[in-house]
Order: C-alpha cells, then structure tokens, then sequence
C-alpha cells in the first residue's frame, strides 16, 4: 500500500452552548449535512464531498471546545497496532476502547490522551453515505458536484489547529508512533531547536492537524474545512457578511501552507475556517522552517502581522 | 509512516523530434526550467515547484512518444523491497538496474516493463534543487510562489495516461505488488467485468497514472502537468493561442477526477495537459465506475462526447 | 448627462415552441426569475442583478426565434427624438408606436424594422421592480448579490448577435441615428470594406448588439447573459452538462470583445450565451479590425477556427 | 451619441517624494508602463490596456498628494461647451487654460478647482500609444492581453477616493454640471439629507470618482487600477507582501461599489487601490443609499467595521 497507516481526520466533536443555533450556523450558513442525532443529543454533520457517515459531533454544554478528534486508519489490524504502539510509547494518557456504536455506524474507536491535552481517536471502520453526485447509483458516472448545496457548502472536514503546552510531546508521537511528517514548523530565534509550531501531516496534503505551544491543554483553535478556490472563499465571505456571522480574519492568504482562508465563529465561540489552496506534500519534502520574528508572514500572509485575536482567542 | 511505498511520478521521459524546438515549448511556453543537460544529449526539466532535480527528460530521437516514467518511492529499502515484488510478481519484463548517475543527482533505478509495454523504474534517490520560494534559504520563511515564473508555469509534472493492450496485467501490476489504488475506471456495459479504462493512484491525488486498452504497446496519450486554478487554466489557454500552439481540447472538465483541463501539442506531436481541480483521493473510497456508453462525459463532461482525435492521435 | 440617447438592451422577445420546458430551462437551468405573465400567454422573466420588471419575453410559437428587442433610452424626450430620427433616415421599416401598457409595467415603445430584418424598439419607461439584494428596502445597504439564487444566475441580459442581409444598412441605422459606436468588426480580405460582422456598442461594454452578414432576414444567433466571473461559466458549463442541456461550444474565450463565453440552447433550438469578462469601451477607442482569414481565433480564441454549428445553426 | 460629455478620468497628477522609489513601486510593482518624462522632470506612465499616452504623472515634492486629476471628454466642442458651463456655474474657482503640450502629446486642458479643493481638469486630446495586443498592427486581430506584463499589471487607471470639506458643492458641480450621476452615498442617521460621501459615475462603472466629507481641502485618499477578477487581487496581495510594500487593508469587497480590493502605499504614503468587479451603472439606476451607521460594512464588506487608518491616513 502506498498510503496506510492513519488515513486523515475523520471526524472532530466540539462543544456549543446552543445547540439550535449551533445547527444554524453549520448547516445553513457552513453548509453542512445533518446526517443523524443520537439519544445523548448529539448531532452528527458530514460535508458534501465526505463519503463517510459524519465528521463533525456536536453536543451541547457549560463551555465551548473540543472534545476529540478522531483519526481513520488503514484497516482493523493498523487500528490494533497502532493503539499498541500508542500504548508503548509511554506519550500518551487516559487510554480506552470506546465500543463499536457509540458513534452511528463506527467501529470501536481508540481514544488517548496526548501530551499537548487533546484528546485522540483511533478507529477503522465508518458507514459509508457517498456524497450524492452519482445519479446512477453510489460511485457511477457521478457528476463533479451534487445539486442543492446549501450555504458556503465546504467539500470535507481537513484539519484541527491546537493549542497546549507540551509541545515537543505531542510532536513526538505524532510523527515517531502515528507516522505524521512534520511538513512545517515556527522556532524561535533565540534558541532554534525550540519549537513554537508544528503542521504535521499524514497526507499529501499540506496539514492534518497542527499545534501551538501555548500555556494551556486541550485547547482549539479552529477547526478548517476545504472549499475548491479562491473564489468560492470570497463567497464564503460574502454569505458570513450577509449572516452577520463574526468573521474573525480574511480573506487573505497563509504563509504557512499557502493556504487562501477566512476564520470565522460558530455561535458558541468555536473558530472555523474554511480555506482553499495549499501545496502537495510529500513525506520526502524538508520541513519548511520559520521563525518567531517571521511569525506575522508566516500566519497571514498578506497582513504580515498577527492579529491579537489571533492568538488569544480560543474555546 | 502514513505515506509508504511509491511516493509519486518522479520523472517522464519522452523523445521530440527536434531539441530546439521542444525546449522552445517546454521552457518558454509550458514554462519549465531546464536543470541539466548530459553528454547523451539530454535535457533535464523540472516545475517550478518541484524540489527535485528534474521531472522531465527530454532526448531527440526519429519517433515521438515515451521513453519511460520514473516513480520515487520511500527509501532504498522499499526500493530493494519492490524491485524484488516486481520481479517475484512474474508480471513485468526487461528488468534492469540502472546505475546511479545515469540521470544526474539519481540514485540506481530499477527498470522493468509493464504488460501494456511502458517502460517503468523505481528510483529511491534524486538531488534536490528547491523551488525558489524561500529568500532567506532554502525551505526558509518561503513565499507562496516565486518570482520570474515563465509560460504557463504548472507546479508539478502529475501524472501520464498511457495506451497499452494488456491492461489487466498492468492494472495488476500496479494495485498488487507497487500498492496503487484504482480511483476510477471505465468498463463495458456489455461485460461488466471488462476494463476498458483505469486511473491510478499512490497518493490523495484522484490519479497518479493512468492505462486505457488500445492495441498498442508502450504509447502515451499525454503527460500532465498541475495548475494551481481553473483561471490559469484559461490563462493556459490564452498563452498557447497567442503562440500559435496546438490546441487539442478545452478549456473543460473531465467527468472522470473532475479536472479541470486544457489538451496541446508540443512541437513533435505528444499530447500535454495542463490541469487544476480534482479531489482528495483515499484508498478506502470505493472505484468510481463510467460505463462505455458513458465515456464522452466521463472524458470530457462539457461536450458529452469524445472528439475523434482523443482515441486516435497519440505518440 | 454622460450617458444619453440609448442606454442599454431592456429587453430581448424570443419565440419557443412550447412554453413548459421553455420555463423549465430559462428558470431553473439559467435562473431567471419569473416577473409576470399577461393575457396572450407572454412570460416576462429577469435576471437576478436588472432592477426592470422584465429583460425577457417569451410566447409560444410554430417556430423558435426572435420577436423583436427593445432599447431603454435615457427619457421620454430622447424616445421622441430618436423615433423622430429613425422616420426620418429612410433606413427603417414597419414603424409602429407600441401603446404603453402593452408590456406590463413598460411605456409606450416605438417599433421599426432595421435593414437587415430585426424588429427593435425603443422606450423610456419601465417600472422597476428591484434586485433583491437591499435587505433595508430597495437601494438601502445593499448585500452585493441576493440570498436564494437559482441555476446558473446570470446578473443580466447583455447583448444578442444576429443574422441578417444588409448589414451595412443596419450597421448605419445603429452608428448614425442611434449613436452606437463600432467597437469591433470583420472585414474580408479580399475587399477591406466589405464588412461581414459588427459589434456595436451605446455603452462602456464591448458589445450591445452585433450583426453578422448572412444571407437571411431577422434571424438570430444568440442572447447573452452576464456573468461575473470565468469559474462562474465553468459553474455554468456544469450545470448544463448535469441538467443534459445542449452545449454547443465552451468554456472558451472569445477573440472578438475578449468574453469567456459558453453557448447552448433552450429545448426550442433558441441559442443562448452565458459570457464573463471583456474590456471597458468607450466611444473614441479606434474599432478594432478582425479579417475573414482569421476569424476563427476572433470568435473562438482557443480553438482558433469555427465549428460549423456556428454559421449554420440559427433561429 | 449614447455616451457624449465626459468620458473617464484620464489622468492622475500626483507628488511622490523621490521619484526612483516611486517608479519602482509604480513600474516593477504595480506594473505600469513609462511612456514618458518631460524637462519639469515629471514621469508619465500608463496601464496596459490603456490606449492614450499616459494616465499617471508623477512628480517629485516636499509632500505627497494629488495635483490634479484629468478628465477626458468626448470632443473639442464638448470641451468648450463644458469649460463655459463650469464658469457659469460659480462653483469653480481657480480656473485657468493650460496649453496644449504642456503634457505631452496631449492638447489644451481647462484646469479648476472644486469646492472640495482639488484640481481638476477637462481635455479633449491625448496621443494614443495602443494597448500592445495587436500583433498585426494598432487594433488588428489583437490577442485578449500581451505578452510581457509585469508586476500587478492593471488594466486601467479607474477612479479617486478624494476628502474635502465642501462636498455639496463638489457633488453638485460635477452631477449638475459635469453630468455625472450619485451611483450610491453615505448620509448621517441623525439628518438624512446630510451627506457624508458621493459615489459618481459618468460611465457605466459603479464611480469614476468619490469624495468623503472631511475637514480638508484637495485630499488624497486612493488612486485606483482595476484588475480583472478576484484571483488577480489575490496574485497582487501575494505580489506587494513578497516585495513588502505596505499593505493598508485586503484582500476584501466593498459593500459599496462590490468592488473586490486591496489598499497599499506608494513609498511615498500615496494609498493605491487595485480592485475587481463590481456592477454595471445606467444613469436611470435609482443612488443606492447607505447610513453612517452602516459605514463599517459599506466600506469593508467583510470586516462590517471600518479601521482607523482608513478615515485618518490620506495625502
């Protein structure tokens, strides 16, 4: 196989104060699929290119944030060597098999805690829904997009941005158990070996996740999802304008990752951001490296400079 | 790691009639930077963003067409791993290890060839030369994208579409022993079972390479080339009219991995593409499946009809 | 006032065979909106951006084609005068005063025939009816498109292109009377004043109206629809092919007024265009001068020669 | 004549505090064209899809600003015609003939100050240079755009955003006298009569020029240059970070106008604008009014708030 291992973020569950005015914004407004509910009330939403059942959880409580992200991998042997790798590190906490169904149509999942107070899953198996462009039947003569989209109507769930403490920790079993390349990093200058950021990736794509060195645990920053262009993220301005929906930033243009984003909040506080672009990575590709006094390039491109919200802000 | 195996396309090999004349669509048109020449006449090219010391070679010869594709995989143990796969899978021919030097900056390549006769080497090590984005050094505080670029200026040689007559024994060849998945295919309504098409893929790319059944050995329907935006595509467009380039088909999409697409001719008659568009691509998404009375919108989704030129010219 | 005399096409009147499936493609593939119908069975449609109560009229007939088209000029003087100017060159047939109320919500129109066989009007009342995007009321704090867009969404009705005999007849007509300016042109080589296409301007657009000599009297090649940008006519292109609805040629560009266009027709054989882009004319910019020998790169720039549809298809 | 009067800004005088930084902002960054110096040492440049000599003149000054802007009408007659009505007005003061070729290549120009205190003037002649998209000679078979752009390469010079204080006067010399029309406006809540800023078009652009009610007199706030899509905007956003011009605000839409834009300085504190889009303006367009308190998302769509810099840093 040329692709095994962990696969890509498969789903991330937040927290929202509301959950009706939750579902507003991340159905009509993002442009999510409500694809079911469970009798713990929690929502389960899915983008329209995703094949899979779900990928965003919400549920309702006291405070906004993450409560996990969780990883698809390869197959059910991967799932089982993985955890025990995870296991063996010594890096990670609070691990659990959660059973198969505690999630609609997903298999037993592997949850840890790693360094940085994330909480993480494992899991390999998740019904499939398709993404309705095959008018033939699942996976036939499909067209490239399906009819009735709704609002900024993102094509799939890509990456979780995260704030915590141990950095180099959660760095490390990302990349020396789970199999994730660092594809680019922030250290300072003072001391070069000291990392601030880390956009790690098991993909071609540029991240999968990535992490903040912040004096906190668990925290999110945003979580991001992927439209086609350029231009599809000026409409994705224009309708969160027309909402009234807070727009935290954009659009601009990232230096890390050459992605072109708009941040935004859910009701709850909850950062999103939908984005275009980027480059194709590969695993053979050297770390892009930048530095603290380039950190305001480095975020927003075109800005140069950080917002304060920016790093101050998050659930 | 999550990305083992073959990584990607590394390089393409292809005979024009004449140098001066490829290198003048190669370099000034299409927008390629010559990285090398060897005492064989050879001239080495790579994408502006492409890392590596060349993706593409060219060499004078009496007949158009493709010499052979060069795919890098993980390390030189995988290198050592597949060769030996490739030559226990009783599949492929002409086996032969090229030594390193051979291609500047490149390690030793393991040749062989497929059953639809292309010839295909595995290769671990190539220099790297960087893309000219980071002004501080390389892979330093990059830019985006880097000044001087020239032509049409694609990101990356992506892919091939090959024609060949034994396209069981290739598609074989390459999903069992070098780990591809089949993305999309084409089959006959008549029997189900018969391929006439398969698009191939190592990477969340919709296709790395890909083999529609003709009876031919060995030929290349076109070598293609990624554009970041369907407004470069017309830009593309624009630049091959104004010097009188020939234009095959498009601007269009195709229905099969919903590219975005422009067909021309270099000088001596192989057919390149220019593309952007697409989608992320996961081995456990089930093959999308054309039928044979749906190839005109599976090939080119705007007209819903072949041109006469897509099956009948190639190199 | 800058701008006088005739200010833009208001309205374009076209002949289906049968009005069901007319509607079906005009509103929900093209997505105008449906303003009022009257008691002959006419139906007025708009685009989403003209504030005017209707730019298309459509009525059910024994054959496709064009009725007529009407000009909004700037006042009800400027209609008296232009009417009077038109009487008096000699140039136009069948005048008639249309009485007002005989289009809903338009005043009185003058009606001719010009040269080449096309029934035109002009009028200077029209009630306006708004383009939804001031959520305040009409033309307060505007939205910059409007919530609940259908199809593809042109913002307005632009131009048609027509066939006819004395070209230069109508060519006069439009330049001396109406105060159009040539902005672009085709002449045979052979003769250098044998002129056998015009595209006329009474505005900062490349192109109102155009006439392309032929052989008949009133026909009509095509209406044209605005759009915003070039991804927007490959959202177009997608929506066509998805619905099944004849292309005739596109996305490509235009040579002639530099439009990314796509051509298709309505179910009754009525050609449409969809086009973005263009220049900014103004009335003391020289006529740019196409000749026979290259038309094909002046109407399809990419392709640069003519399908035969293009001269032969018509209604 | 459908447009007749004045026709469109063409030309923008402004003082730049050393004129090589200042060209090499407006040549290599921007990207417009040098057509020109004269023995006062002033630089006459352009925009490539301009046709007449020069539409910027730059001259070296203790303070930054504007001198003057130029407006092109439709003839010598009209120039007459307007010169005596802007006498007889009372609402101009400072007026004065400047002879012909006192800029190059360029005829006589009646010069006069408005009663916001900027320097306008009115001429009927201008050399022209072409556009360099005909390669068979001036305005025959012309390529869409020409080879050799550099840096932003805007088509045209567009329009000013200018501060004054008496901005009734100003609106109602150039709507009752110039012939312009209020496209849209900003009124005060507390008094809906009182405007606070005037968006006039004599075109069919959304503004040719704007002014905004400030305590000043003969302000400068942006010269403008349009481009022609939102991924252009995005090519000069990536273009003036990578040469680390000053970037004011943008990539964003207007509310007022759409326009889709970017704000940056010239070296000397000069605001820039490129920007895309926007609608098509007919005189008989009903002034689109927006409210003070509505000011934040008519000026930056987006944002929906203005930043300071916007209203305080001018020249």
């Amino acid at each position: 196989m040329a692709i095994t291992g962990v696969l890509r973020p498969g789903h991330v569950a937040m927290r929202v104060l509301e959950l009706k005015p939750a579902l507003k914004h991340y159905v009509e407004v993002l442009g999510l699929v409500e694809t079911g509910r469970d009798d713990k009330g929690r929502v389960y939403l899915k983008a329209w290119d995703e094949i899979d059942h779900h990928s965003v959880v919400l549920r309702e409580a006291d405070e906004a944030g993450l409560d996990y992200m969780g990883w698809k991998v390869a197959s059910a042997a991967t799932l089982q060597r993985l955890a025990a790798e995870v296991e063996a590190s010594g890096l990670a906490s609070d691990m659990a098999w959660i059973p198969a169904g505690e999630h609609p149509e997903t298999g037993e999942r592997f949850r840890f805690t790693v360094p940085t107070g994330h909480v993480m899953e494992l899991y390999a198996d998740k019904g499939k829904v398709g993404n309705g462009c095959g008018t033939d039947g699942p996976d036939i003569n499909p067209d490239p997009w399906p009819d009735g989209l709704k609002g900024i109507a993102p094509s799939r769930f890509d990456h979780c941005l995260l704030y915590g403490d141990d950095l180099d920790g959660t760095v490390k079993l990302f990349t020396e158990v789970l199999g994730f390349s660092v594809a680019e990093r922030v250290m300072t200058s003072a001391d070069k070996n000291f990392m601030i950021a880390a956009f790690l990736s098991c993909s071609n794509k540029a991240h999968d996740v990535a992490f903040i060195r912040q004096p906190v645990k668990g925290k999110l920053h945003h979580a991001s999802f992927e439209l086609g262009s350029w231009e599809k993220v000026l409409r994705a301005a224009d309708i969160l304008s027309r909402t009234k929906t807070s727009i935290d930033l954009g659009p601009t243009r990232h230096g890390i990752t050459r992605g072109e984003t708009i941040y935004f909040f859910d009701p709850s506080g909850n950062r999103n951001e939908v984005f275009s672009g980027g480059y194709i990575f590969y695993p053979d590709k050297p770390a892009i490296t930048w530095f603290d006094e380039t950190l305001g390039p480095a975020i927003f491109y075109h800005d140069r400079q950080l917002n304060e919200a920016f790093l101050s802000v998050f659930t």
